[in-house]
């Protein structure tokens, strides 16, 4: 059965706590190298995989982008950055 | 700056609650259509997204992929299943 993967992640103008949090631990982990850990930034969002039955027909597409659009984010602090819908497009 | 996008996803064989919970509220919501939802399984996870500083260098992504397997995801219960290091492989 096809996989679809929508990735959701926190709107850009937005502080990221976690993301902070771990930008911070690679920097503390990474001291010993001079040039630290070389990331200057982590952002972190969610990915999720939707198993479909049957084909992923024009009429899925559009389902699947509302349900990303209504269900799978908060449209006021996320943003629905990328829908996959794998190599079949029959 | 590029950035690198980590993908991290809880194992196949463990339960996914958080999914279960978000399959069940797409299919009670599309009750109304006959086929229902169509989505028979949504497994949910982690997307990093790294913005680094400089090129991507071959040290930069081995030290990338040894964050993502001790850092960013728990291999107990994750697996790390793509690492994009954009198109900016120079």
């Amino acid at each position: 059965m096809p996989t679809i993967v929508v990735d959701v992640m926190p709107k850009a103008e937005l502080l990221d706590p976690q993301g902070k949090a771990v930008t911070g631990a690679l920097n503390r982990l990474s001291s010993s190298r001079e040039s630290g850990s070389g990331i200057s930034e982590v952002r972190i969002g969610k990915r999720f995989e939707l198993t479909v039955e049957g084909p992923v027909t024009e009429e899925l597409r559009e389902r699947v982008r509302e349900i990303a659009a209504d269900i799978l984010s908060n449209s006021v602090i996320e943003d629905v950055v990328n829908i996959d819908f794998g190599d079949d497009a029959s």
